[in-house]
């Protein structure tokens, strides 16, 4: 029978009817947490690639909990398809009549969606407002991924400002002819000044791992000043135009949210030291790509990595992409296998604690 | 007149005779220390490319002072050539009228060549039992590069561990169709053991680094115990076995010397975790680089960067060059344009202060 809201013990039944979507090969740690749960029937769209959409409006009809990736848009569609609103909703052409036979909900307090859990930190691919209107509640994977991400953000910093794409391209095109005190030199930490956009989690374990490289100032903004968090780096906040102006290195760790959509532009990129290099491991959005595009192709910057970008994947004839001066990686911030079996456990955990209306180790509070 | 061995202060003449030889353009900074040093005759070999061979032995003869490179072998045969030693030397076919003008030097303390002045921390090119044996002083820049190549190490083991060229690669070639949980994992440093062959200065400078990654363990092997530079890491003294045997990244920084020459072969590859990833940024010939293809190519260890290679410039149909496992960069290290400036003016310093015969600021004692 039917237990929702009941608080059970790990290993205790959840109740037959409570089903899962899970919308991707997920780490096998993950899913084995899942499927370990007794009472828990674990679907799952067991592909390297994403759930088309039509699958997903299918398979999510009915179920108490979705977990999802970054990749999956959860929207008013999504939201409607897996009922719980009692109301009607629309269905795919493709659909076949197992979905028409779940083309209305049941009701609004009964089976529906409760949980989504996303194997993410961010959660910029759900439509919040929706979510909170229905009810659901939202888990995340904050934390466990900081210091991957934080790891590649230094990487792709090094990398940008060492000019390491450039220089193995070198030796395999015969570039290489010698040593020269010249050549492919680039522009190091030493005494330099970082501003971090963001000085969340993951802007302070970027910090963390670049002060000892001899960095001289950190500059930070964001929404307010964080002091408690500054005091560990002796980082001064400062306006977004003073942190272009006298940063020797940009890099961007916030969230994406109306108010840091498109937030480096023109007039920033304008406002950046010729020698600057500019970072990106949070959203590809909040860059105007364009304006980004303009500064380094014309010098008004020296460098950039990106592991973020609009639209993702990149179509590979974008002009970023034939750029010298710009390291663009696929969103692999968190790609260590410890970090993504992590993030896939804390998901089911989060999932799962959901379903039995526990308190969730990471609940994204709506 | 010529006042060689005699103290001078700073600006004063040198004397008329002092020509001093530079192997090839250098920073402006390091030139001007030259050019700006009364009594001192600069001749420069005016390229990007290095001097050839009969050029350098051609244009050494009858100077005062050398400043070389570590691309410009200083054996018996440039020594001779160089004059001071009383004896005849053999000119290369191509010599011209004027080399052969100069064919015997003129006496062993009168004129000749007193100091060499390299513009690197590495001295394995420069034949030091020769010049030891001509009483001729050597000045190298050490300290100043440590920063630029601590940096450099850091940047290829990131870019090792985290797959960057690869990953890069995917995003140019289409082969970036959405984020994916388990697609271009890495190994980060989270939790590693860090094994550091050689904890010199260099060593040390990158061990400083990569602590806040949140690297569990130090070790650490070379000549003897260092207590005093492995306390601040809390540094193991291990041998070169174990080292392999323990570590998640081995991290080569040592001199080359007939002890470290080809000390990284198959049975310490053989020794090392298939999920490890090794980093040489010292001199190439420290690797047995088909032990070091065979350990990649068939999966021994997870990944490899190099900085230094043999020879340098590898050949582009290198098999190391195949491997997508395999980072390798030109001999960049020190390649900022600040560092490339301080060792071209530390440099000039040396080889100035060595022809006034005053203690150089960076002296290699022999």
């Amino acid at each position: 029978s039917v237990r929702s809201g009941r608080s059970v013990g790990p290993g205790e039944a959840l109740g037959v009817a409570m089903s899962v979507f899970v919308t991707r090969r997920i780490p096998a740690e993950g899913l084995r947490v899942l499927s370990q749960a007794s009472g828990c029937r674990v679907q799952q769209w067991d592909s390297e690639e994403p759930v088309p959409r039509a699958e997903l409006l299918s398979r999510v009809a009915g179920t108490r909990g979705l977990l999802c990736l970054l990749s999956d848009r959860i929207d008013r569609e999504v939201l409607d398809a897996a009922g719980g609103c009692g109301t009607p909703f629309p269905l795919p052409p493709s659909s076949g009549p197992s979905a028409q036979a779940r083309q209305r909900c049941s009701c609004l307090t009964g089976p529906g969606l409760k949980v989504i859990s996303t194997m993410s930190v961010g959660f910029d691919h759900l439509a919040l407002d929706e979510i909170k209107k229905r009810g659901i509640r939202v888990g995340y994977t904050p934390d466990v991924l900081t210091d991957a991400t934080a790891e590649l953000s230094v990487a792709l910093l090094l990398s940008a400002c060492r000019r390491l794409p450039e220089a193995a391209e070198q030796v395999k095109s015969g570039g290489w002819t010698t040593w020269k005190p010249l050549w492919m030199c680039g522009y190091g930490l030493s005494d330099s000044t970082v501003g971090i956009i963001g000085l969340g989690r993951i802007g302070q374990a970027v910090a963390r791992r670049l002060r000892p490289f001899g960095v001289k100032k950190f500059l930070y903004t964001g929404s307010g000043p964080k002091p408690e968090s500054a005091a560990e780096f002796g980082a001064e906040f400062v306006p977004l135009t003073r942190l272009a102006e006298e940063s020797d290195f940009v890099v961007v760790t916030c969230a994406l949210t109306p108010a840091t959509q498109g937030m480096c532009n023109k007039d920033f990129f304008s406002r950046m030291k010729k020698t600057s290099v500019f970072v990106n491991t949070s959203r590809g959005a909040v860059v105007n790509q364009e304006d980004l595009y303009d500064a380094l192709s014309q010098g008004q910057i020296a460098a950039a990595g990106l592991d973020v970008t609009t639209p993702e994947p990149l179509p590979t004839d974008h002009p970023l992409l034939s750029l010298k001066n710009c390291v663009i990686l696929p969103h692999i911030g968190s790609a260590t296998y410890a970090t993504r079996s992590t993030m896939a456990v804390l998901a089911a955990n989060n999932l799962l604690a959901g379903l039995r209306g526990e308190p969730m180790p990471h609940e994204l509070k709506l």
